[in-house]
Order: structure tokens, then C-alpha cells, then sequence
């Protein structure tokens, strides 16, 4: 199943996407039709007004409670720059306001001149959880979707604390799909290409198998720590690639257009824009 | 004007602390009372129901859109340490489930044996703005409360990002009241004696007219990366004194009593207990 947040002249709804297009579940976003216990049955059955497959598409999960992102995680990656593999996941925080739609622009905030790409595959949960078990943090997961947590490097590196470089507004594209784990080779541990490419250009090329740690690892050791809800969304890392690590580094510019996609999910297709 | 949110038999309820009692306020938490844009004269006014001074308290805002936190901030410290202050604040996050009560007992997490103490000086948002200006950022801060960023030291250092020792559940308290600028010696810069006790021994002590980033050049900073919305909070770091940096290293343990105190605002009394 297919689920998305479609934008209406009457405000966002909670969609099923179908052949026909978007189908209204009668929730205001994929985050509030996550809260119902029944939500995966419920949105399969549920069949309202039908939108065509081009209508706008607002972050799928608009407001979750918490995102938690997660740094170094593509084995890859950590070993080719030399470094041993991490003991535990590196965790920091985004907050809801940077979000935008697959769509939409990515705002470059005129306080930055180093604005990055990092293509990761995201976790929607389903069902509250706390000290989860593997099985448990299996059967929390909704789906997946595809993130970019565009990231201003000069304030991220401004301190030891990443935050402020992580959560400027209006940057981080989040969606178009939560495709939930039956439909992803893999299941909860998907196997599958993410790329990134700007202007054309692919940047970023990875398998999301490659992750250390994997979906279900998280979801388990982020809810020893707190409980983890309907609609919060683990974002799981970055690949090689990024701009910054390029010689020389390399940054988004207005007017470039930022894809970032992953196979079986979809595909983030975001102009960039002056703030 | 003091603010709380007040616990009663049919939840959480905003109030007015007067020396009659605690006084409705037709809102659900600070948090709601806040997101009027009349709140202040709103505050002032409004008398409903009134509830005797023992009254149990919920944290004074339940869920903030967000919470901001700072690290490094009392000049003395920073420079007993003989560290250079910093051109620009630390940043890292701590998400709403981390809070509770200003009476409620604090939770050791069995997965952590060092878990410390902060005492912090917070500010409370209570107005929109974004790219504030001085001003601006002075007219946004609704007013200042006592929160304990309790730490869980061993978490906080398994990465270099901080946030998965900084937000375990239920581990961080935040009130008792909201107190308005115009009633603290130094308005929206307030200058006042902060200090945190266990079992009655003093481990913290300090000023708050001793931080390199005031309030309001935090509201100004923070404002730039993203718009704060009324009910959001902003901890402002915490003086010298911490368990982990004593000789030896002293940390929470069940029992224990933490008190952390701000004059003119109040005291956070927390039983700790295992969890």
C-alpha cells in the first residue's frame, strides 16, 4: 500500500494511491490516519473523493512529533573513509518546520553559502512502542519513505552539536509515498537503490541494505530511550557523495534541481530557491 | 503574572497563581493559553474556578513544539575551565516526552548508571517570530521558568551528538510556574540565583545575569534557523557543579532528591526513583 498527504483547496487529507490516483481516507494527513489502530486495514478498505495522480503533494507525515535522524550509517561509506564501524548509532534531532513537500522548493537561507544533500530512506512508525524487541519494532513500522536532510554545513559545523545546521526551515523534502514493508523486497529490511542527483548529475549511489544499522536496530534503540509514536520518523543516514566531502566541496545553488529517489519508494523532485 | 498547568481530576488545566490559589484560565496547558494572541491581558482577567496551592502541577507547558537546548553557557564555568567562550551557542534538542512535573519523581532508566544533573534557566516562547530582531526576540519571550536537564551521561557520550543522553523519558522537569519579565530584577535579562541540591547538599550555585547568551540573543539565534511559536522552549545551559565532572563522579540514585531553584521564579522539587 501507498499512502500519501495530498494538498486540496480545503487543506491536506491522508490519500491511498491507486491506479487511478489518490484516493481520500477521510484523516487530515498520513500522520493523523497513522493514530487509528486500524489504520493499515481501515486505509485499504476506506474509498473516498478520487484526485488525479498530479495533485500537489504536501510532506507525507506534515508534523510528526519527533524526527530522529541518524548519522554515519552506510558500511561503505564509514570503511572506505577509513574509519571502524560505529558501537552505536549517532542520533540528533530535526524539528517538523523544516519539512517541505516532494515538490516544493528547497529554501536557501540566505544566512548559509554551504547547503549539502543527504539522500536517506526514512521510517514511519505505526504503533507506539517502547523497549521494543526485534518483533516489536518489526510490527511499529508503517513504511518507508524517502528523505533529504539537506544540511547547512557552515552552522552544522559551527559547534560539536549539529542541530542548528540540521533544522534550518523549509529544506528538508520528505515523501512523496510511505510504501509500507509487503511491497519492498527486503520487508522491514529493504533492499534498495537510493540515489541522489543535482542538475542531472548523479551524486549519491547506494543500497539501502548497506545500512549498519537497519531499520528495525533503530526503531528498537531509539525506543529504549523514549516511546516512539504514530507518524514520528527515524531518517537512517546518508551515503557517500555529499557535497561537502567533494574536492573541491560542492554546494546547492539557486536554480539548481535536486532529485533524490529511491527504487520501490519514489522520487523527491525539488527545485532550489533564494530564501 | 504566574502562570502554571495545573492538574485536576478532568486534566490539565492553565492557571493563574494569585494568593488565593491557582485560577483557571478556560485553557488546557500554558502551552494552549500562549497560542492566544491575547494571552497576557487574556491572563490577567480571566477568573474561573480557583484551586488550593497544593495543588498537583503537570509541566508548565506539556508539549512544546519544540524544545531548544543550549550547552556552555555561564561564563564563570567556561573560563574556571580555561576554555575560550564561544562565538556561537550549542545547540541540541530534547523532545517533549523527556518532561515532567515539578513535584513528579524524575525515572532512572535501568540502561543507565550516570545520570547528572543541570539546573537551567528556560524561556518560554509566546509569540511567532522568525529572524527576530533584539526586540523582536524581547517581545516573543512570554517569560522564564526552572527546568533540569537531566542527563544521562553514558548515552550522551556514546556519539559525539548528545541528544539520545539528553531526552529519555520522563527525566526532565520543568516549571513550577511561567513568571512574566516584568516581575524579575532584569526583565527579559534576568538576573537571578539559580542552584540545584541533592539530599539537600548544594552542587550548584550561580547567577543568571552570568550567561554569554542571554535570552534574548538566543530567541534572536535560534529564530534565525526556524520560526518559534508560542509554548516553545528554550533551556539556557547550566552553571558549573555537574556530578560528572566532580572528584570522584557523583551521580543520581534512587532515593536521591534533586532540587533545583530559581529565586523570583521558584523550585522544581523531584523525587528520583528507579524507573
Amino acid at each position: 500500500m501507498r499512502l500519501a498527504t495530498i494538498r486540496t483547496p480545503d487543506g491536506t487529507r491522508a490519500a491511498r494511491l491507486t491506479s487511478e490516483g489518490y484516493v481520500e481516507l477521510g484523516a487530515p494527513d498520513v500522520g493523523a490516519l497513522l493514530e487509528r489502530e486500524d489504520w493499515s486495514g481501515y486505509s485499504a478498505e476506506t474509498a473516498g473523493p478520487v484526485h488525479p495522480s498530479g495533485t500537489e503533494l504536501a510532506p507525507v507525515v506534515p508534523r510528526p512529533g519527533k524526527i530522529v535522524c541518524v548519522g554515519l550509517n552506510y558500511r561503505t561509506h564509514i570503511l572506505e573513509m577509513g574509519r571502524d564501524l560505529p558501537a552505536h548509532p549517532t542520533l540528533f534531532a530535526k524539528f517538523a518546520d523544516a519539512l517541505i513537500g516532494p515538490r516544493d522548493a528547497v529554501q536557501l537561507a540566505p544566512e548559509s553559502s554551504t547547503v549539502d544533500w543527504e539522500a536517506e530512506l526514512a521510517v514511519v512508525i505505526g504503533k507506539t512502542v517502547r523497549r521494543a524487541t526485534d518483533d516489536d519494532a518489526a510490527a511499529a513500522i508503517a513504511g518507508f519513505t524517502v528523505l533529504n536532510d539537506v544540511t547547512m554545513r557552515d552552522w552544522q559545523y559551527r559547534t560539536t552539536e549539529w542541530l542548528q545546521g540540521k533544522t534550518f526551515e523549509g529544506t528538508t523534502p520528505i515523501g512523496p509515498v510511505l510504501v509500507t514493508p509487503d511491497e519492498l523486497p527486503g520487508g522491514v529490511r529493504p533492499a534498495l537503490a537510493i540515489s541522489c542527483s543535482v542538475g542531472g548529475e548523479v551524486l549519491q549511489k547506494a543500497d539501502t541494505s548497506d545500512l549498519v544499522f537497519a531499520p528495525v536496530d533503530l526503531v528498537r534503540y531509539v525506543s529504549t530511550i523514549m516511546t516512539l509514536r504514530p507518524g514520528d520518523v527515524i531518517a537512517t543516514g546518508t551515503p557517500g557523495g555529499v557535497g561537502h566531502a567533494r574536492k573541491p566541496p560542492r554546494y546547492l545553488a539557486a536554480g539548481d534541481r535536486l532529485v533524490t529517489e529511491i527504487a520501490g519508494i519514489g522520487r523527491l523532485d525539488n527545485p532550489v530557491q533564494a530564501g
